[in-house]
C-alpha cells in the first residue's frame, strides 16, 4: 500500500508541475506584480534550489474582507448582523427602546453605530450567540444562500475577486497550503469557504466567541455564548496564526493595517518570503480607498510595503477582471 | 492543469483502495476489535454506500497520553517541566526556599505535587512560559530529542503504541485526515508530532497558554505570558475540536475520562461514526490501570463505551505488539 500511494504521490506531483503559472493566473494581467508571485513560487518549488522549501511548509495565508471578497460599502458579515436582528425583532419586543437596536430596526444605520464598538459588540452578541454551533452554521448557511449585496444585486459570494481566486488554486496546485486569517466571525466564514474558495472549515482562522459543551436531553450541543474567545485582527492575526497553524507562513496577503503584524510576522522568518497587499484602488469596476477609509484603512502597511519589498497590487491596474464573469 | 490534476487524484484514489487492512494493522490480533475498525472503513469509504463519507469530512480526532503515548508513570510533559525546572533552578535562588520548587529540587515529586493544581500550574509556568514561540519550540526539541524514559530508558517518542501507529497510517491511506485533540500543551507536542505520528503542526489540538506579538529590536516575536489560554480536556475536546477543526470527526480514538466528551460528540453525528477506547490492560508489557489511576483515570467512558458500541481495545489481548521494535 505505501509504495502504490507513493507512486500515485509522485504521478500527482508531476501532474503539479505542469501547471503554467501564465495560465493559471489569467485575470492578472502582465507585470512586475504578477511576475514578483511566479518568481517567488518558483523559487521556493524549484528542487535543488537555496529558496526550496518542502511542501509541508508552504504555508500561506489570505485575509478575507478586502482580500479575497469585497468589504464595502461595510463588512458583509454586518450585513448578515443586521439581517439577523431584524428577523428576531418580533421575538424582542424591548428592542424597539433600546440602543442600537431601536435605531437599527427604524432603517437609521449610522444611530444605531454612533454607539461604537459597545453597539456593534450588542449587535453582534444578539446576532452571533445563545444558539448551538450546529443552528448558528444553518443560519450562516441559509443567509449567505439567499443575501444580496446591497449595490450590485450580486450574491455576497459572487462579490470575491477573480484573481485572488485564481492565486489560491496556483499556489495549492504548487504544494501550498492555503488558510484564510481573517478578523471575521471564524463560523460565520467556514459554512462557505469550501465551496466558494476551496478552503476546508479547518483552515479557517478568525474571531471567536466562546463556545460551551452541553448534553441537551443526553444529546451533546456546543451553545455559543455572549462573550469574546478571540480578536483575530491585526497584532491578533500572528497569534491567531501560531494558535491554529503552528507554523510560520511562508506567504501573507492582506489589504488594510489589520494586515500588517500577519505581513511583518510571515516576512521576517529566515528563507524566502513573500507578502502582498490589495490596494482597492479601482473607483469604477470596485471602491478605491485606503488611509481615509473607517472600512479596510489602509496607510502603515502600506509605506511598510514600500520598505520591506512587498508586492502592492493596484486593482485598477494589475487586474483584468474584479469579479467572476 | 485541472484536468491533469484531476487524473493523478484519480490515480490516487485507485491506488489508496488497493489498501489491504489486514496487512496495514500488522499489529492488530485478528478479532472483533480489530474487525470494527475495518467494517467502519469500509462502510465510510464505499462508493454508492448509504453510509459513504467523501474525504473532506473524513475527520479522526486523537488523545495523546495513553492513546498514541504512554503515560505512566506519570504524563511525559511533567517530566518535561520538572527538566525545565531543574535546568532553570541557578538562575532562580529563589526557588529554593519556595514550593513546589523547593522540594522539587530536593527530589521530593510527591511533596511538591502536594499543592494540587497550584503546584502545577506554577511549574508549568516556570516551565512555558517567559520565551518566545520559537524559543519554546527549540527547548521542547531538544528535550524530546534526548530525554529517556525512567522506567524504559528509552526516548520518549519511542515509548508510542505501534498499533495505533498503524492505525493513523490505515486511516490517512483511506482518505482520512488524523488529528491529535489532547489535555497536553500544542506547542509542547508539534515539535515532534509530524515526525513520530505523521501529524502536522495545524492538525495539532492542545491545551495553551496565552501568547503575545511583540516586535523586538524591530522583530517580531511571539512571547508565551503565565496565563493559561485553553484546557483540551473533558467538556473542553469538542470546544477545541470545534474551534480548530470546525467540524465534527466522524472518528475519535481516547483512553481516558478525559476522553469522554470527545467521544460523545463524535459518535452522535449524523452518519456512521466511531468510537474507541484503549483499556490498558497490560501490566506486563505496559501498565495496567483504570478506574483507581490518577493518570488516565478510566471508569464513566468504559460503562457508556457499553451503553453505546464504542470498540474497546484490550491491550493484552488485541494488541501483537505495544512498542515500536
Amino acid at each position: 500500500m505505501v509504495r502504490m500511494g507513493s507512486i500515485a504521490v509522485v504521478l500527482l506531483m508531476a501532474a503539479t508541475q505542469l501547471a503554467f503559472a501564465g495560465e493559471d493566473l489569467a485575470s492578472w494581467r502582465d507585470g512586475p506584480v504578477k511576475q514578483s508571485i511566479i518568481d517567488f513560487v518558483e523559487r521556493v518549488t524549484a528542487e535543488g534550489s537555496a529558496d526550496y522549501v518542502p511542501p509541508a511548509e508552504r504555508i500561506a495565508t489570505f485575509d478575507n474582507d478586502g482580500t479575497l471578497w469585497a468589504e464595502k460599502p461595510f463588512y458583509f458579515q454586518l450585513a448578515f448582523a443586521l439581517d439577523r436582528v431584524k428577523a428576531l425583532a418580533p421575538k424582542h419586543p424591548e428592542w424597539k427602546e433600546k440602543e442600537p437596536f431601536a435605531s437599527l430596526l427604524k432603517g437609521d444605520l449610522k444611530t444605531a453605530l454612533s454607539g461604537g464598538e459597545h453597539a456593534v459588540a450588542a449587535i453582534i452578541m444578539a446576532s452571533h450567540a445563545g444558539m448551538t454551533s450546529e443552528e448558528f452554521e444553518q443560519i450562516a448557511s441559509d443567509w449567505i444562500a439567499t443575501a444580496k449585496h446591497p449595490k450590485s444585486g450580486r450574491l455576497y459570494t459572487e462579490m470575491i475577486y477573480q484573481p485572488m481566486l485564481e492565486l489560491l488554486n496556483y499556489l495549492r496546485s504548487n504544494g501550498f497550503k492555503t488558510f484564510i486569517v481573517s478578523g471575521g466571525g471564524i463560523e460565520f466564514m467556514r459554512p462557505w469557504t469550501e465551496k466558494v474558495y476551496g478552503i476546508p472549515p479547518e483552515q479557517v482562522v478568525g474571531s471567536s466567541i466562546k463556545t460551551k459543551f452541553e448534553l441537551r436531553d443526553g444529546k451533546p450541543v456546543l451553545v455559543r455564548l455572549s462573550e469574546i474567545n478571540f480578536i483575530d485582527d491585526k497584532a491578533g492575526k500572528p497569534v491567531g496564526i501560531q494558535m491554529h497553524i503552528g507554523r510560520r507562513p511562508i506567504a501573507s496577503f492582506g489589504n488594510s493595517d489589520g494586515d500588517l503584524q500577519m505581513l511583518q510576522w510571515t516576512t521576517s522568518g529566515s528563507g524566502a518570503r513573500f507578502g502582498l497587499i490589495v490596494h482597492h484602488t479601482d473607483g469604477e469596476r470596485e471602491w478605491a480607498y485606503d488611509k481615509d477609509s473607517h472600512v479596510g484603512k489602509l496607510e502603515e502597511a502600506l509605506s511598510e510595503a514600500a520598505n520591506k519589498g512587498w508586492t502592492v497590487v493596484d486593482m485598477k491596474k494589475d487586474w483584468d477582471v474584479i469579479f467572476p464573469k
